[in-house]
């Protein structure tokens, strides 16, 4: 087997992404996130550009992968053990250094304003350099792809000045991303040809056109051995080459499979979906459903003919098995669905429901007519749960909601600065007794989280024997939509919750009333938990 | 130049998105946007298989594409001319007809449970009788390349079988969507050995390993002529191949740009992040900001070496120039072609401000700020126009809005039936005069409309002497997102309003409470119609 190494940049490049800004701590996490999952190199940004980066080396994490520091090759007019930048670079210790160079002549001369003999001591100068302090050196060739295709020879001479100043890798950048992956392909053995062993070859992609994972590919399959790239594809632009995608593909797919190793084990691998969420989690961004492998749409299954197919056999409809991304399948109901999807998605929630019971007809019409109202069973699986019970007749009643009232109001304070505040009376009955529940919407720090806030802690304040069981519930998500828009406008709302027990679960409310709307949702939320947490013959 | 053919499977396969269930009006409107832009072929969905597909079809528009009805294949047992499932997508009357059909011995015994024989048998009978009724015939080969790698023999005997019976096209389907492009492009070059022209060949990939872009144009190096996809990339699990990324690799990239050309022209291409907003729009859905080309991310330049390039010459850090895809450039706000953007906006609200004047430099820093509190001012230019003229001093009081409060309940009526009923109280100065106004959110029907739209009537019920301007306008839209997501999630509303003088404007608040969010919207909006119609200087 051969080695292919994996190099992750989510730390620097990663970081170039719009709206993303991590934390020191945040890049702690991340960093020993990526080492357990068996990265070999983790670059953890640029000491000495911005106080995150500087303060993230000083506290770096001890990882088994290479701690890798990003940097530039030292200016022209100064000798590189001069330049204050490069020191910076240097003052962090890491076992391997990645410096950006030029490598294309238009680049030389329209950006650095340097003639090309010039840049090209420079980079010669800055790697002898770092070698000479004993460091693994990276020579990240930027703009490589656009410079060879307009002057192949100057492109292919900065590669070969840094591995003669001893550097362990050159790093061929497609740094504006526009390459596609058969010029990946040629110029990566065009590069090789030119003397360079594919053992000191570096790809580096970004998804411009959607094929910076296509690119990488043909980077390997020229010869090149390490892959750069960020999990979930983060990145400048549209990102860089997708970690999560990729380390499947070279995992499973042939011919890698049998042809490579990489660090990351088949084991590993389970805790690849777990880590892209938690990055999102980090990120504070909702997770992208339909990413390849990792997404929760990944494996969901919504055509009436796959979803029945797959009931006899996955394989008929699934390129892998989902678990071996610690992923899952999903069935969503929908219009679409048919009985034996029904009958599945019912025997997951522990309900099992005779082929041809007259029940099963009832539910798909009810579902169908409340689709066209505007709710939606595809996610909500907990509020599609309550909805069988009951046309089954199974469908236990833990408490009766009375009357409810919100108030939102919007008034000068005593400071006379304008305030909001909303308020939600809730009266319900449980074990024959009435209570009534009052709850404000201000949070911790004194916030107006808003009316569906007050309402969500005014029912869940006081349901006597129940009470343990929903403190031990929290909203996890909220979303809504407007369905059919205009002023007709229905409103969907959809609920996350989850517990202690690792339960999480959707429901959903539609009405033109958004109020009413997350109550119904919130209501089936908290009746699903008291269920799951009443009955034992019940299982997720 | 060699003809290339579009196929768009949006309104059919992207429907099989998890979360996407479209309506009649809204297939159309997708028909129409993609017929403009120069389409070949629109496939409209199942004729039969759910009442919106039927309903569509008995109400498609005119288009200069074909459109396509999509459908399977006739069943074991009975004639093509006896099989309703068929009957009814013949009925549908589209020039074009695609039916799907195994093309994979595995699934022909596994989830089909008929012999080899039988299934070709049904796959000549279908196509002999849609071409004898004059229809233009597509077979779908589903799971062609799984089915292909384990019987070449065999699913290229099912291609043949739809060639001889008169289909004008086989689509290759990588139904699974696990097959990489090195494998497609094999598999692709042997179905046109096998004697079918590649003109009679084409693709229809799956985006699960991220390559969906990549093995379409790897089909197309092997000879196949035509490709099929979905806007955004919608479609069952990762989605299809991305036609708003295809169809710009085909128009600017080599070797096709110079090879080929399609439905597609260049001037039309400049819709296309139009179009691709729209159908997000449509199906409120936030716009993925890293997507290729049409991303709001795609032509963004964070890194500080990148954006100072940038000015010198855009082509430094970009692969294309983002308005022939009707995208643009973003760059630090804090810059000077931020400034010079701002400064473009604001005369197009009428509003003639200096270079270097401090208040653009004040107005951007107040954009960031609230961009990053959930506002956004990308359609709501009105809200915009606003808050420039309040920067600048040119924001004219109208009426001042002391408090308002809102009610909602939910109770039993003297039927002992559930009702919801909203009540909004708003108290506003104007003309130096205390105006207290009440309404109730019950439509002419009798339906509760919910909190907003009390709040709004009663906002809009005695403004004094405006009160002329104000019923002139009408809301139109009302959306509503969730940012951040969590439990810490703020609500961001958008409304559209128009008069009858042919104004739209779009307006945006933003707040943990939905309620207050929509509050400012709206009172933006009055404020924005009162200025226009109050002033003379200032026009659209």
């Amino acid at each position: 087997m051969e080695r292919l190494y994996l190099y992750d940049t989510t730390l620097r490049d990663g970081q170039q992404t719009q709206g993303v800004q991590f934390s020191t701590t945040e890049k702690i996490q991340i960093a020993e996130m990526l080492d357990q999952l068996g990265l070999d190199y983790i670059e953890g940004g640029w000491p000495g550009a911005n106080p995150t980066d500087s303060e993230f080396f000083e506290n770096a994490p001890k990882t088994r992968a290479k701690m890798t520091a990003f940097g530039m090759t030292k200016r022209t007019g100064r000798s590189a053990e001069n330049d204050d930048v490069l020191a910076q670079v240097m003052n962090a210790n890491t076992s391997a250094v990645c410096l950006v160079g030029k490598s294309s002549a238009f680049h030389v001369s329209d950006a650095l304003g340097i003639t090309k003999a010039e840049n090209t001591a420079n980079i010669a100068a800055s790697f002898s350099h770092i070698t000479g302090q004993d460091r693994e050196a990276l020579f990240d060739a930027e703009h490589f792809f656009d410079g060879y295709k307009a002057d192949p020879d100057y492109s292919l001479e900065t590669l070969h000045a840094a591995m003669e100043a001893g550097a362990r890798w050159v790093v061929l950048c497609d740094t504006n991303g526009g390459t596609l992956p058969n010029e990946i392909h040629e110029i990566t053995k065009a590069v090789i040809a030119s003397g360079i062993s594919g053992e000191n070859v570096a790809i580096h992609t970004h998804d411009d056109t959607a094929n910076a994972v296509a690119c990488s590919l043909a980077a390997i399959d020229a010869g090149a051995r390490q892959i750069q790239g960020t999990l979930n594809g983060l990145g400048e632009r549209c990102g860089n080459a997708n970690l999560t995608t990729l380390i499947p593909i070279l995992l499973l797919k042939e011919p890698y499979a049998s042809k490579f190793e990489t660090g990351v084990t088949i084991e590993n691998l389970q805790t690849l979906t777990h880590i892209s969420r938690t990055l999102d989690d980090i990120l504070n961004r909702v997770p992208l459903r339909q990413a390849p492998f990792v997404g929760s749409s990944a494996f969901a299954h919504k055509a009436g003919l796959h979803a029945s197919a797959i009931l006899k056999n996955p394989s008929t409809y699934e390129h892998i098995e989902p678990h071996i991304v610690g992923n899952e399948r999903v069935i969503p109901m929908s219009n679409q669905a048919g009985q034996s999807n029904l009958r599945k998605r019912l025997s997951d929630a522990g309900l099992s429901v005779k082929k041809g019971d007259p029940a099963l007809g009832f539910l798909l019409d009810e579902i169908k007519e409340r689709e066209a109202q505007g709710y939606s069973y595809d996610t909500a699986q907990a509020s599609f749960e309550l909805l069988a019970r009951k046309a089954l007749g199974q469908l236990p009643t833990f408490f009766e909601v009375k009357r409810y009232k919100v108030t939102v109001e919007r008034r000068k304070n005593k400071y006379d600065k304008m305030i909001s505040l909303s308020e939600a009376v809730v009266v319900l009955k449980v074990d024959g007794e009435k209570k009534l529940s009052v709850s404000e919407s201000m949070d911790d720090t004194g916030s107006d989280r808003g009316p569906v806030n007050a309402l969500s802690k005014a029912l869940a304040k006081d349901l006597g024997q129940y009470q343990e069981m929903i403190d031990d519930m929290r909203l996890v998500d909220f979303k809504v939509r407007i369905t059919q828009g205009g002023t007709e406008a229905v409103t969907r709302v959809i609920i996350d919750s989850a517990d202690s027990k690792g339960n999480r679960w959707s429901t959903v409310g539609a009405s033109p009333n958004i109020v009413d709307a997350s109550f119904e949702a919130l209501l089936d939320a908290i009746q699903w938990k008291l269920i799951r947490d009443t009955s034992e013959k019940v299982h997720k």
